[in-house]
């Protein structure tokens, strides 16, 4: 009995999101369980499967059959033609960079990123430049190409590649709008912080208590066991594929916050990732909506939920309970203090809310300069420098706590980093509408219910899959488009005033 | 610039190497980290790699790479022409047992391993027997099929997928000349430990000081860490492929021997995986010649060595400082007295050196009337309980004790067993000649130095990958062919005069 193109394409990408799942798993392993010595076979091993995925996904037959169904989409529902889109979205992108293309930015950025990790140690900009010069021009090469089939302006195809639809206006429109109030909302916060003084934590928390916390927190959030693990690993991360999600997080003992935040921010991408919708798990449809959406939901959980008054309340007899510690600087008030204090710092993932986006920002309008050609990248330490002094007031003191902080560029991630602004802006956008949808979210999340958080996310965020764009989603989501105000009426309202604003209806 | 067929064909290879890496990194994950919940999802995926790897070993390409490369070998070396050979034979074994076959076995095996679990509860082998019969009728099939397509008879086919040119003309005279001596060995044996009685060996043993002594012993024996793992799982096993070989173990706190021995079994196992040759890493030419010639790396390790009078001299400070234990029960007499213990008991893998062979010839006796239909499932508890009785001398208990006790049938792993026994009968053929060529072996093991057993393992087994066949190979090791001889020579010199026979010339 032949199937319809449309059922043979389901099938087709049925046997993708295997091979998806299978490199989830090798890469997860190569970080978490791989003996050092074992790198280049797994590099074999993980070429191997990427070369034939993109064999597979370019086929003859594949647009062969996209084009018989796109030619006649009668009796196919909107989730099955939002599938198609996505399928052909896929297609076009492999289509656009060439195997040879592929493979060679893929050794580049190997090698890149081995010279970047030995420029740590030797704290010299120089040693590195050269490899992130050849990743520069693989990057642009790919860019240009991309652009031209989407019909999009080099950069923004990037862009496209990690947060389908979003594009360079809307980003400068969002970095114009926090740069006309962060600036001044930082100095005012800085000096009434400045007033309260902190009680300083200190100790030693061992990894298993500190997993042992996690975990607790984790179940409460809705993370499940029997379909994902809890790991360590070098910088936190997610992987996998519904059904098996693995997140990973790093303890430090003599520091009892990153470790559980590391582990509740990832958690925040897997509940995203376990929520998508079921019935099209192996399909392009039944796939987030991209990294920006990603980051809102890991930034939610960490940034705004986490760093709340509300979850302190819940958190604090969780720490005296895993710690065994008790004490004036185990005070509801001087744990939230720690958790939302401001500082202007020279490294991204230290970063607190307000000064992250400058962070963000700078390295957004750097990058574009590098793959314009507008910046060489032998003069990339002074521009990032001179960028940090005017942006965040002060000069790095060596390359480690300036240029050299971010692996991104080094394995070619270019048109990543505004995901990261995006993210906090449409978690702060998110929240104001759930708040407003469910009043009591705050006592819940006090008690250390998650229901009606996730419940929202789910339904509003996490079941939409990709089916529109994350534009469309936020406006369905929260009746509203992308917009800064949000985030700006959130960060007002908790760093100057001490208070969340509730359900607002402002703006 | 054109490459030779013989190239292309080991560009293919290298590329189906990376696809079985990728497929064992998939297992070892399965059965050691994955979350219980994800087992459907780790189906798929593994299923669409053997897909893949099926399809592309049975591609016209490759037919017609291997005609043109066999058609003129000129200017190839033995290494090369032994390489086409394997490449041929996989390819033949692949096209013999169509995708449709293979898959159905698959879930059926699936399916009735899960029923035989599910019946390892209920302790009822009719609850399993009906999905056994379902394997046995498409073992059958594919029996069939690769007899016709190899020339054999449908078991000898079977034989030969596990262990590529043994027949049962071999199995049959091996069970011949072991089961002339091996009866009356045993009852003088057990008659004479009888006299001896042992000390008891008692005490709580953490998993962690297994684990402790385990790490020790395998550095010892020269496991690379930077290239492999040891971790924990129901079943010991090894996986992998060179470059990154895991074993596991299971730690059993209530007794201190089985943890180690079986990660030393399996790092038998994996050394021989290590020792392949580098120069063929990728090619399959470079693998293992097979279960028969594994299980005699693994066994050799596991039953000659560690149950050996100078492994004891060298495991006894070791077991001393790891369990903090001692007292007359630790003595070199009685630790070896308890790993030489011989007992007629009902279950294979608890079984000892002198009755293990006695086990295998049951199974490989009835899977053969299985197979051949001369024997129907439903009365096969009938059959083993009457084999057991007239074997060992005694009925089985109950079905878990055994017709239920081994996973093997029930995933279709007929013609799998003989490997055992071959692997025990050359293990002592290998090290026969091994101490006539190292001399000093004993007193090096005795010492905790492996340098002298492993490089004459590695020159005369694990280098000679799959150039010969296992035959061959044996008679180059040893300069005699496949024969019970050796292995009985070493039983009874063992077992009933309480010394290893050294560099025999006897025979």
């Amino acid at each position: 009995m032949a199937q319809t193109p449309y059922k043979q394409l389901e099938q087709e990408w049925k046997r993708l999101h295997a091979f998806r799942g299978a490199m989830a798993v090798l890469r997860w392993d190569a970080a978490v369980m791989m003996p050092r010595g074992s790198a280049d076979v797994r590099g074999e091993q993980l070429a191997a499967l990427e070369t034939e995925y993109h064999t597979l996904v370019t086929s003859p037959k594949i647009t062969r059959l996209l084009d018989r169904a796109q030619a006649s989409t009668a009796g196919l529902e909107d989730w099955h033609i939002a599938n198609l889109r996505e399928m052909r979205r896929q297609r076009d992108f492999a289509i656009a960079t060439p195997v040879a293309l592929v493979s060679r930015l893929a050794k580049a950025a190997s090698k890149a990123e081995m010279k970047w990790l030995a420029a740590r140690e030797t704290g010299k900009f120089e040693d590195f430049a050269p490899h992130l010069e050849e990743v520069v021009h693989l990057v642009r090469d790919k860019a240009q190409l991309l652009g031209q089939s989407r019909n999009l302006s080099p950069y923004d195809a990037l862009v496209d590649e990690f947060s389908p639809g979003l594009t360079s206006a809307e980003i400068d429109a969002m970095f114009k709008a926090l740069g006309r109030r962060l600036p001044g909302l930082i100095r005012e916060v800085v000096a009434q912080q400045e007033r309260r003084p902190l009680l300083p934590i200190t100790g030693k928390f061992s990894a298993s208590k500190q997993r042992a916390l996690s975990v607790e927190l984790m179940k409460a959030v809705g993370f499940p066991f029997d379909r994902g693990r809890l790991d360590e690993s070098e910088h936190p991360f997610t992987e996998g594929v519904p059904g098996d999600v693995r997140v990973t997080t790093r303890f430090d003992t003599s520091e009892p916050f990153q470790g559980f935040l590391g582990a509740l921010h990832e958690t925040g991408h897997a509940m995203y990732d376990i929520g998508l919708p079921a019935e099209f798990a192996d399909q392009p449809v039944g796939r987030d909506r991209g990294m920006a959406l990603e980051e809102s939901q890991s930034l939610l959980m960490e940034m705004i939920v986490c760093r709340s008054r509300p979850f302190v309340r819940y958190l604090k007899p969780l720490l005296e309970k895993h710690f065994g510690v008790s004490g004036p600087e185990w005070s509801e008030e001087n744990l939230y203090a720690h958790l939302t204090r401001v500082r202007r710092g020279p490294i991204r993932v230290d970063a607190d809310e307000l000064t992250y986006s400058l962070h963000i920002q700078l390295r957004y309008e750097i990058e574009n300069e590098l793959l314009s050609g507008k910046l060489a990248v032998r003069n990339l330490r002074d521009a990032w420098n001179a960028a940090m002094e005017q942006r965040l007031g002060f000069k790095p003191q060596n390359d480690l706590e300036g240029v050299l902080q971010d692996v991104h560029w080094a394995v070619g991630s270019f048109g990543y980093f505004p995901s990261y602004a995006l993210g906090a802006v449409m978690a702060a956008q998110f929240y104001e509408a759930l708040r407003a949808a469910v009043p009591d979210v705050d006592d819940q999340i006090g008690r250390g219910e998650f229901a009606g958080l996730m419940g929202w996310l789910r339904e509003n965020v996490h079941a939409q899959g990709a089916r529109v764009s994350p534009q469309e989603l936020l406006k369905q989501a929260t009746g509203k488009p992308l917009s800064a105000a949000a985030s700006l009426r959130y960060l007002e309202a908790k760093y100057l005033h001490g208070e969340p604003v509730v359900g607002s209806a402002a703006a």
